[in-house]
């Protein structure tokens, strides 16, 4: 996701309605995680964000999934001085869509991250050095069971839903695969069931960026190094495949940067879509590790539940929970047909899943931004009644 | 263009219609030659192929013009080993639809390229080295008005047709504009009036990647060398955007290479769209300059008629020929209302002009591939009669 969404919602940040300020806190499994891959770690700590209240049934928890470049800080300031508020703002806080005078909000960096969360920038105990590539191979269920192990310690007996959008639908829907009774809700926005080709292709040319980048070095550099041209590279090339045609003309078109209108015979920026660009690609290296960026981008083209179980209808076979799927018209990396496809087949595997289309023409990131639209379908999903055949016990 | 497409004519190239083996030649221009930008070069070479004869009014000719990665080698083959014959052998030759029996058929690296033409990888007789980046910028214009020069010198009257996809319909549409009475026919294919924002981010990244590759050196390497992974990360960037999400999945979906299907934990190439884009990049640092890369993008991005001449409508006021617009429905990079914009402008200034729209799910480099489609509307556009009023002096 872009680096640059959660601005719109910087005006209403001080008024009632805000999450307001908020502490990210540590959760450490101190036993023995194995991966999918079969690769341990002696623990783990993820870092995490909750906003609101837990209820006396302590079920009235919604698990927000953040995507590929997110992290747990989905909502709130962490400082009065904070020019951002959380990347999701826009839709959590008290009377919003996910609405925390309600819901108990719980929001985690994946494992794997690096923005607290152990990952291959973490200090391995073996070496005392950052992990790098001796990093256990990570995907989307062993970033589930993980949280899974996190709302164990909160001492959560059900999801009232699980949230996310691109990664963080891939998420949701292994949650509710995973933990069928755990899960009554899910909400899964901009996503897909399994990457095509393309998006595989792009998560490559990223990475190579980032591995033949010399300052790579295998993975193994030091905190804060490492390859900064290469991510910046891929972290530009993947801004492009978050947003649309028609939304950057908009925003740019063709204005020079400055002035001018032609003339300037240079390789240096003239566009704006260019210095903007960069601006993603800067911004981007300064909060991000080059292999957690490799890490997830393997686990996203890893994703394929067709593949895992046989079909999707068999993927979604344990599933108890209800669905919505969202998917937004301009959305041309995981476009509304792969949306509308999760929806179509848990339907034939017969889920209750309803599939909501939004006209919008900002491409893929279309699920960060205002819409009163998406805003209304995530508060009736959310507060409608759960399915009846629910059975809360773990 | 793709390196690839190509592959599918070969197996007609021993066959009756082929244009067979053809021998590069070069044009000297011993004349100080003038930039758009002002800058000057005391001379230049453009490396062209021809094919068919010259009638005896010398104006049964078609210029053919290549796009940003393509060169003068457009049908036959330069020796009987050659593995791939010349970029659009599938449409040029003896009975095709640009029949070599009827037409005299010119095809030039343009100005700035990399292939035999004067570029930046061509030595600065001031300094022994390469021009690097002291080699004048190069616009549309500057490819086009050099051409002309070329056809001059070759004693052509006038061109039956000009016809080129992608930065090549950008030429042949400014030769209609730049010199009216000397071009009859325009066949402008998966192409723009001016490139949108993405397009320009997608060239930025590449330039980017180039730019930043520490071989890159400010453009001063030695032929050969120079930012090889940069270049490399820019043509699997740009590869991407020449074909279509569907097309790739029909092409490699998610196969895996070898025979796995999961479990395979590296970062190495596992699927086979992985190693598909890395042969495109390795291949591309065999064959093309990366400065060559910088400058003709550049010349892309500044390529904008509405801007140069107010709008489209007074672009296109001089042009007499007939002109033929094709758009192909899975273009995302030049999609098909940029190629129907161009008609409608050309109606709007009372011009003879059509459109069709092809559908493919090939995506931009459609142009080059087979299609019987395509190649009767070509020459049934070919074969047309010339419009009355053309003044066929100069």
């Amino acid at each position: 996701m872009t680096d640059d969404v959660a601005d719109s919602a910087v005006p209403h940040r001080h008024t009632l309605g805000e999450v307001g300020l908020v502490t990210p806190q540590d959760f450490a499994h101190a036993q023995p995680f194995t991966f999918n891959s079969g690769q341990t770690l002696p623990g783990f700590t993820l870092r995490y964000e909750t906003y609101g209240t837990l209820n006396a049934t302590r079920d009235n928890v919604i698990l927000i999934c953040h995507a590929l470049s997110g992290d747990h800080h989905c909502a709130g300031l962490h400082t009065p001085e904070d020019r951002k508020p959380g990347w999701w703002n826009n839709l959590i806080g008290p009377g919003k869509a996910v609405d925390t005078t309600k819901f108990f909000v719980v929001c985690a960096n994946v494992l794997g991250g690096c923005q607290g969360s152990t990952g291959p920038s973490s200090t391995n105990p073996a070496t005392n050095q950052p992990y790098g590539l001796a990093f256990p191979f990570v995907t989307i269920i062993d970033m589930v069971r993980s949280q899974k192990l996190l709302l164990d310690h909160l001492g959560i007996n059900a999801l009232h839903a699980v949230l996310g959008g691109s990664m963080g639908g891939m998420l949701a829907m292994q949650f509710a695969i995973e933990y069928p009774a755990y899960v009554r809700r899910v909400i899964a926005m901009a996503t897909t069931a399994r990457e095509g080709a393309q998006a595989i292709a792009f998560n490559e040319v990223g990475r190579q960026a980032i591995m033949q980048d010399p300052e790579w070095n295998h993975g193994d550099y030091a905190k804060g190094g490492g390859p900064r041209v290469g991510l910046a590279i891929a972290r530009m090339m993947a801004h492009i495949t978050y947003v649309s045609d028609a939304s950057m003309d908009r925003k740019f078109g063709r204005r020079r940067k400055g002035n001018g209108t032609g003339g300037a015979y240079t390789f240096d920026v003239q566009f704006e879509v260019e210095s903007y660009l960069q601006h993603q690609g800067q911004a981007f290296i300064n909060r991000f590790d080059a292999n957690t960026y490799l890490y997830i981008t393997r686990a996203l083209d890893h994703f394929d539940l067709p593949q895992v179980y046989g079909s999707l209808e068999a993927a979604f076979a344990p599933v108890q929970a209800q669905t919505l799927s969202v998917g937004f018209t301009s959305d041309w990396l995981f476009p509304p047909e792969q949306n509308r496809a999760i929806t179509l087949a848990l339907l034939r595997a017969g889920k209750s899943a309803s599939y909501a289309e939004l006209t919008t023409d900002l491409g893929h990131d279309s699920f960060l931004l205002e819409s009163e639209e998406l805003y209304t379908l995530v508060r009736a999903f959310l507060e409608g009644n759960a399915p009846a055949a629910l059975d809360y016990s773990i």
